[in-house]
């Protein structure tokens, strides 16, 4: 067979994207239209016509849009049997046992919603999670551009938690730390017990690492991201993987293993 | 019920070392003798003599001996129903097999064998093997003192296998690279097409990077190993798991899931 | 005397902009015009009047074009009595006479020309020619994305060879390495002497490291840059600088001081 | 000339050790022997007679010992004609000028007294302070053993406040963070306006990083030390230099250039 052939056979998925224009939105088109195995049939943003995702054939739709609007979008797809890949902020579990329920009723229909699609970032925290059982000592530094107005980020915040519990599940107790004499701050943010470090500086993007300690040896997982282009390998993973998905998949790890 | 009550009921572990003057050994006893949920009952070496293990009831044992003389070490350890970690080195695929056949005849004695008891050094390849398929380029960075003769070392020679085996499977082909004008050797070595680098200086001990990289962010994980103390959180954690594990266990990475 | 009055009596340099089209000229014009002490006078590109940027009053002029028109450029500039900051490439020792010539018959103006106008790189080649003869051990680790067809990179060339040339003033001998059994190209590139290792992934942008080791510790100076726009702030220091710098200034070293 | 020839003509420096049985005194002698171009000619401790030292001639004595002691030392020392090479604690700007006062009487006598032998981390800071003036940011990350009672460490509030000092003198202001929205300590403690930010955790010695940002590139000065061994090299640059360099000297520095 050639590859021609073998082409041919392996039909492109057709991928729609909502908020099309937006930043995030318009990296997604630029995206799909270079994946080889992905045909963009639609771009929707305000004011355009939702139906012409549809109407163009649609297989999945991609959603960067706005709290205000991303329901009703979902609703729509579900309806229509499009399974989506859903990017946008603001899902309370309210809004997520809505979904199931639209959902169950169109089972062969499937969702992603994600609250970070950099694969870096989902692995880094898996890796955290799964060392942390295995070692006395941890402290997380996240360092970012200057413009951010919260510290420690919210990566790292979630990060410490997943941490933290895995520590507890393992029955491990406090980190040790002989400290008696410190400069206020200078050991960082304590969240759920473990120590979180913000570093600020121009010329920084985002960044992270999780610093493991025991006898004699460290661990640690560093995740650099400089550009949101780096989101799209995990908007791309969950397009492929969200047909063969049905109902609702929260979080890019599901599709990671 | 009080700390001293809850204490006298689970009874801590008694352990045998053999190999107990060598440089590992004489570490492993330092560690069990520290470990509160342990109790070192036998030192045996070169001229002593093994029933000395079992006379002071050694329910684990603990081997960093020679390969001439593990095997007869292990082959009693069984017959006596002594479960046995052992960090010796030399087992082919024929000493395994062998190993299994004495534990076939005792089902309730377990055996881990293990190259390497450091944690660490186990879950950066364990992590390096999951974040292979995600990413379209992977170097691999070790660095150690100047006294070593092999370069690469054995662990980033096993980190670039896994790897490569890990990519081949996730269907990646070569890793880009538009190198033109190469100063030989720059691009460093090598193994099953992932390329390895080794920095050799005074002042380094023993240290391993992975550096994953798709668009617009890399993903490094990183081992620093100062001292051989660092294997004994991992000998002291298949002292822990041996009793419940019967038959062979090969690697660390069993007992860290 | 309050702020208003202050910032009155310290007039702005008048700037002009040769190559103002091209991608650094064009960044050169934002970091300008960003500049509070600076005012852009002249945009000066392809097919544009020279002497634009003399009616304009341009006391400096920064000139990023290329080879073939940059000498026609700076004779003008030295001419007229206008400063000039190059980053245009292709000096080779026959043109820098030339400019020192011209400049002769000139004493009150000034001429930079720089290689490199990031601050970061020439600190850090600056600090590693510093550091270099008083450490046994030192190698280089480039890192950079995989479209870049020169391996190892200029830059870690050059560093290499100043490190090499700090070693051999101080008398020191060959760095220690005991390697016996190597995979081919594991330990790195040898430039006069030291070993250069050159990483290419998906996701990297530009990256240096210089590892110095002596016994029982390390030393590491690190270098990222992730923008063209890293370059500007050199470029700015240039034109602060070299109306009082009369005669030819080579590289950002001296400006640094 | 044959290199036995040359190795007669320059004879090696005979150098005594007082505080010769504490920790640091002991890896001293270690040190002195082992180099080529010294003679450890005498060991004095607690209880010998201090008259040992000159009479077997030594030209240089290091004292690691303790402040109760030492000021006797340095008087009987500087009256023997003997330099000297001093890194045990507690000079008050009263004890140098008693020391100062002595050396006048002496022309011919150098004393060397440094809080800090380790070159890599004198050297860090002489390279941080030179690139304060050039980067809008700056933070510092210490990472530490945790048995560690003050953070940050001391030799990161120094650093610290010659950072703030170099900033100062080069007329930068405050470093940009545009944090609103802190956990109490992420962003560290401010020393002199600079925010250094303290790691515990098992497994590390002492390491430390200087992060330098400006737009688009960072710079990263980073020491590992992992044994007190690493301060040898730096005692026996002083000693070396001790007797070429009469008066006192304070700090490495002058020795490094």
């Amino acid at each position: 067979m050639t590859d021609e052939q073998e082409k041919s056979t392996v039909e492109p998925i057709r991928v729609g994207v909502l908020g099309a224009r937006g930043r995030m939105g318009a990296e997604v088109c630029r995206a799909v239209d270079a994946a080889a195995d992905m045909d963009l049939v639609a771009m929707v943003d305000q004011g355009d016509w939702l139906f012409n995702a549809a109407d163009a054939g649609a297989e999945v739709v991609v959603d960067f849009t706005t709290p205000d609007v991303v329901m009703d979008n979902l609703q729509w797809c579900i309806d229509q049997g499009i399974s989506a890949v859903v990017g946008t902020t603001g899902f309370t579990e309210q809004r997520l046992d809505q979904v199931r329920g639209w959902l169950e009723r169109k089972p062969g229909v499937g969702v992603v919603i994600a609250p970070n699609f950099g694969i870096g970032a989902v692995l880094m925290m898996q890796f955290a999670a799964r060392a942390a059982r295995h070692f006395e000592s941890v402290e997380i530094i996240e360092q970012h551009h200057p413009r951010k107005l919260d510290a420690p980020s919210g990566t790292a915040t979630h990060t410490a938690r997943l941490v933290a519990a895995a520590r507890a599940e393992a029955g491990l107790g406090p980190t040790p730390d002989a400290t008696k004499d410190e400069v206020a701050g200078a050991r960082g943010a304590e969240i759920d017990g473990v120590r979180v470090h913000a570093v600020r500086a121009t010329g920084l993007v985002a960044h992270q690492e999780v610093l493991f300690g025991t006898l004699g040896e460290t661990l640690t997982i560093r995740h650099d991201s400089y550009d949101r282009v780096s989101f799209m390998p995990g908007v791309l993973l969950a397009v492929r993987a969200v047909r063969t998905r049905p109902g609702l998949t929260l979080g890019l790890d599901a599709l990671l293993d």
